[in-house]
């Protein structure tokens, strides 16, 4: 078991030292939306940029930094799986800029006790000490 | 005359070469909005990456590859300065990612004889043949 444990920490490469970032981002994604739909509004910011200079931008508002946009999170949706609703992605794709960067494009959907909204994000990925982290995100609503 | 037309090629770095992407990124905008604004459409998708890879998203819908995104631009706005409106960006930032990549955020206006709106955008740049590009666009608007 040790064996195998290892062998998997080996084939996972640092973020940002070369090859396909897709698989290593789809998992923070995945990670936030198993978070969300928990009710643990700070597991789901771990996929951001732990900074002042995170950049998180949506129905025209601009918020700048990591407790600021948590902040705006929990306002907007509390911290309970019944106030935060159901969270998905969809048609994830991610595109590689060089060795340290991509972006990314989604759709979201929330259900929140039957009622629905969605849109698409947009996100920049940076590696960060060796992890993929969200530096920027501009969510939107379809009308 | 020819002497300085010369010394200003040689004091334009071309894109991805290092240095700060800033000023070049700041000129393709400008670039964009006086083209924008004498209603020639064609200068002003010189600016996005002429590839059917080009991703533009606004209003939960994706769009697809420059000439796509033209012909969208074309069917919402016209092609003259009376039905295109005066645009304007405002609050650029540039934010490099690494050599040959960045991203940006600004705001923009548009005012079509009084009609105003606007909004939020976010780019992603990319350094293509010397050039700066943008190969991603997520403009949203503001409620």
């Amino acid at each position: 078991m040790l064996g195998l444990a290892l062998a998997a920490c080996a084939s996972a490469p640092r973020a940002g030292a070369g090859g396909d970032p897709a698989p290593a981002i789809q998992r923070v994604l995945e990670d936030q939306v198993a978070a969300w739909n928990r009710g643990d509004l700070e597991a789901f910011m771990d996929g951001y940029w732990r900074s002042p200079d995170l950049v998180f931008t949506s129905g025209g508002n601009v918020q700048r930094g990591w407790q600021t946009t948590l902040d705006r999170y929990r306002a907007s949706y509390g911290s309970s799986p019944e106030t935060m609703g159901r969270l998905a992605f969809s048609d994830l794709e991610v595109h590689p800029l060089g060795d340290g960067a991509a972006w990314a494009l989604g759709r979201w959907g929330l259900d929140n006790d039957g009622k629905k909204m969605g849109g698409v994000f947009s996100l920049v990925f940076r590696a960060v000490d060796g992890r993929w982290l969200i530096v920027h995100d501009h969510t939107s609503l379809s009308p």
